[in-house]
C-alpha cells in the first residue's frame, strides 16, 4: 500500500519536474446558504453542510466555518506527514492531530475594533506512531511544517479578491 | 424567521457587551488518518471525511483540506452577510459564493523552495438577491469583509503553534 503510495507521489513529482506547468492548479467550492445561517458547499461531487450552533443563532445542522478551518488544518498536517513519510522512507504507523483556536467574538459582531474576528491564535498536538529515532523524526517535522499547504494559508496572508454582484441587476460588481 | 435571528443576535451582543469575557471563546477538532491520505475530522458531534483526489495519491473519499479552506471562506461570507443584513435591518433574499484557488504543487513536493505550498490566490463572486439600493449593499459589504472571520483568518497572518509527540515514547514534545 505505502510502496504503492511512494510510486504514485514519484510518479507525480516527475511529472512536475518535466512540466512545472501542470502542478499550477484550481481548486473550486460554490456554495450557498439555504436557511438561517445553514448553508450548502459544493467541492467536486463532494458537499459539505455549514451551520452555526444553537449558542450562536444557528440550527448546528453542521460545523461552522471556523471549525472547518481547524478541519483542513488538522487534515492537512495528517495528510503531509503520511505524504514526506512515504516519500522519505519513514515508517509511519499513525498520525491524529488535536487542535484548538482562540476567538473572541467581540470581533466578529463589531463590538470592539482591537480585536480580531478571526483566531488570535490555534495550538494543537500532532501525534504520532513511529520506529524511526527522534532525529529522523524531527526532519520529518521540519519537512512537512515547511510544506503544508494549509499550514501555509493561515500563518501567512493569502490575497483573497472578493466581487459582489446583486444578481438582479448586475451592475454592482467591484 | 428573520425577527427572531434578529432577536438572538441582539441577545448574544447584549450579553457580551455586559460580560466581554463570555465572548473569548474555543473551537476545537480532532482528526486521525484513516488509510492512505483518508482522514476524519470530529467538530463537536460533526464530522469530515477528508481526502486526495486520485490524480493526487488519494481515494477521494472526502474534498481535500485546501477544498475545505474555500468552503469554510464561501460559507462563512454567506452567514456573516446573514448576521449584518439581519442586525442592520437589509432585505436579503439569498446569498451564494463561487471561489476559486490558485494552488502550484511544486510548493506542497518540494520541488521549487521559490513557490509557497498554500494558495497564492482566491478570487470569487458573492452574489446576493436584494431588494435594497446600491449605497445600502455596498455599507453590507463593507461591515462583511470587516468582520467576517475566515476572511480574516486567511488574509492576515494567524500564529499557529503544533507539538509533536511519540505516542509510544512521549519525550519528543517540541
Amino acid at each position: 500500500m505505502s510502496e504503492s503510495l511512494k510510486t504514485v507521489l514519484g510518479n507525480i513529482q516527475q511529472n512536475f519536474k518535466s512540466n512545472p506547468e501542470n502542478a499550477s492548479v484550481k481548486f473550486e467550492s460554490k456554495s450557498s446558504l439555504i436557511e438561517g445561517f445553514h448553508s450548502r458547499a459544493f467541492l467536486r461531487h463532494h458537499s459539505i453542510d455549514v451551520d452555526e450552533p444553537k449558542e450562536l443563532g444557528g440550527t448546528d445542522q453542521g460545523a461552522n466555518p471556523v471549525e472547518l478551518i481547524l478541519a483542513a488544518l488538522g487534515t492537512c498536517q495528517e495528510i503531509t506527514y503520511k505524504a514526506y513519510a512515504t516519500v522519505l522512507g519513514i515508517p509511519l504507523e499513525s498520525v491524529s492531530v488535536e487542535l484548538e483556536g482562540d476567538l473572541d467574538l467581540q470581533g466578529f459582531l463589531a463590538l470592539n475594533d482591537d480585536i480580531r474576528p478571526g483566531y488570535q491564535q490555534i495550538r494543537g498536538k500532532v501525534r504520532i506512531k513511529s520506529e524511526a529515532d527522534d532525529a529522523t523524526l524531527e526532519k520529518l517535522r521540519e519537512a512537512v511544517n515547511a510544506h503544508c499547504p494549509v499550514l501555509d494559508i493561515i500563518s501567512n496572508p493569502v490575497p483573497v479578491e472578493l466581487e459582489l454582484t446583486e444578481v438582479n441587476r448586475c451592475h454592482l460588481a467591484r
